[in-house]
């Protein structure tokens, strides 16, 4: 504990899409926890889209960060010094919302990893928020039966992935959207998907006419912008659109309009949004009903990994130009000390 | 039965706003029922906004009217020649599908109307498909609770007038939106929401803002366009949006750009499209429990009577413009022959 505790704070708000200026790496002494507190040291630092809300003074549906303030995001840390009867030094622990090398967090908001086989870093991703969200999406809003056809955008990302998986495991066509080849590639290979088109390609709409010719009965939204404007007339009656994200879009100054819903009325669709945090008692509900399925590798997912801190900013940026491949990550300290 | 029938048939499909060119009556002779059917004399026929849509050839959620074709609307009429064991000569019958003078029809396909106190032409606002349509889209989409915020657009029709009194019989506090002082006296006197406000009237944002400082949680949404822009930047987390017409916007050649879609991610928004006919057994419900209701006079309605069957067209041209003052009919015929 001699090493001094780093942190990333953000230094001014991002104008569009955020920079490297915008943050900064602060250096102080790692903190002792207090009375119920527990003092992790970060091993996995979880890199997710909804962070681009946070950075901006606007609403959204949690506060900002504050400017000079550490950012924040899921973490699993290892604990090294535990004031909390639940926690002892060397267990894991899932929570600590910061993008620092070591916090120090109240026992009651960390959950303990059990040693279940599944790695670390798959509670951040697959066993994690972006899974739970995939699992809420599927199974409260877009309920898809056998036969139907699911369109999955950002198809190779941690949330597209699960969620297509689970469509498929009831029976529905699953087609996903993703840029580039090689993660097309993926999501038909290796995640099972019937189709995945490239919306880097060409004509994305006339791929999807293709594709499914009788329209799209469940659209799990992850992007928005020009994707979004080629899914949405696809809708068939009674179709379903989980919103989870507009990642696309999030660097916009303005938002930009969207699709006439004139559709909504004469096709009947429901559309509805979904933040996870709403749901907490999903969480311990999807990990007991997933943790199987990766230990026996019938739930596929991908991890994109980036090597240290420092790097977390950059992380995020290329994460909002599309740049990462599967659920990405920043390795902030190694799995055993 | 000496005198002809008249029906009127679509000269040619509107370009935009229809015009009375669109339309030509026509006459021949009386049809004569077969095996099973029935002839009714028309009383009443409704108007209502969704007949727009089946004047274009696009797609919509039922076959266009053909070029030549009758055009289609709910009417009650008198039974004056039976070949159908449920139906004598001098009953009511809701359901002929047409605008014409007479109608011969399947007699499974009507409903024989109850002498149970309430006016005939009732049976085609208040207790019948509006009416069906406000407590479908009350019950089964939005929901609201007491206390809550609830905005109806259009507030003086046919559906929003059953919409914003259902809401308040449930204990929301209910914002209607119309076009004109008349209107909006109506709203708030006659019919007892909180308040109305005319969107004729100036900033409609400003005006909402102002009646509804916390947001708004329920909107029903009848009109679309300028309205449906003002509303939607106004919904509270959970919001539910509960898609029943977009009438401002029926005669646009092209659909205009809708709203920005991040606002539902981030507000877990709830929009679902609704069309009644989808739902067959809520009308007889709605009837059971609406018709004391009117009866006794604690539902309100109001209904804007034109003469005449050869100025049909007129009427719906002047609804596409917000020119009716309560549910629109046409008097084909007097009560009693």
């Amino acid at each position: 504990m001699n090493q001094p505790r780093r942190s990333v704070i953000l230094r001014q708000r991002p104008d569009g899409a955020p920079t490297e200026a915008d943050f900064a790496l602060q250096e102080d002494a790692v903190p002792a926890p207090g009375p119920g507190e527990v003092l992790t040291r970060t091993i996995w630092l979880s890199i997710d889209p909804y962070m681009r809300g946070r950075l901006s003074g606007a609403q959204s549906y949690a506060e900002p960060v504050p400017v000079g303030g550490v950012l924040e995001g899921e973490t699993v840390g290892e604990v090294i010094a535990s004031e909390h009867p639940n926690f002892a030094v060397g267990d894991h622990a899932l929570g600590a919302r910061r993008w620092q090398s070591h916090s120090v967090s109240p026992g009651a908001k960390l959950v303990r990893l059990p040693a279940d086989g599944a790695p670390l870093s798959a509670y951040l991703g697959v066993l994690g928020m972006p899974g739970v969200t995939a699992y809420s999406a599927i199974t409260d809003i877009a309920r898809p039966r056998a036969g139907e056809v699911v369109v999955v955008s950002a198809a190779s990302g941690p949330v597209g992935s699960v969620a297509g998986q689970l469509a498929k495991r009831i029976g529905a066509r699953v087609i996903g959207i993703a840029g580039g080849a090689a993660k097309c590639a993926f999501v038909r290979d290796e995640l099972g998907f019937d189709d995945c088109l490239d919306h880097r390609g060409g004509d994305l709409g006339a791929a999807l006419r293709a594709a499914c010719p009788d329209g799209v009965d469940v659209y799990v939204e992850n992007v928005g912008g020009a994707v979004q404007r080629a899914v949405f007339p696809m809708m068939r009656p009674f179709g379903r659109i989980a919103m989870i994200g507009m990642v696309a879009e999030y660097n916009h100054r303005e938002p930009a309009p969207g699709p006439n819903l004139m559709s909504v009325v004469r096709k009947r669709l429901h559309i509805q949004g979904l933040i996870v945090s709403d749901k907490p008692g999903r969480f311990a509900e999807w990990r007991r009903l997933a943790a199987p399925w990766v230990r026996d590798g019938s739930l596929r997912y991908r991890e994109d990994v980036v090597e240290g801190l420092e790097n977390a900013p950059g992380a995020l940026i290329g994460m909002l130009e599309g740049r990462n491949f599967g659920k990405l990550l920043v390795r902030v300290g190694p799995d055993r000390a």
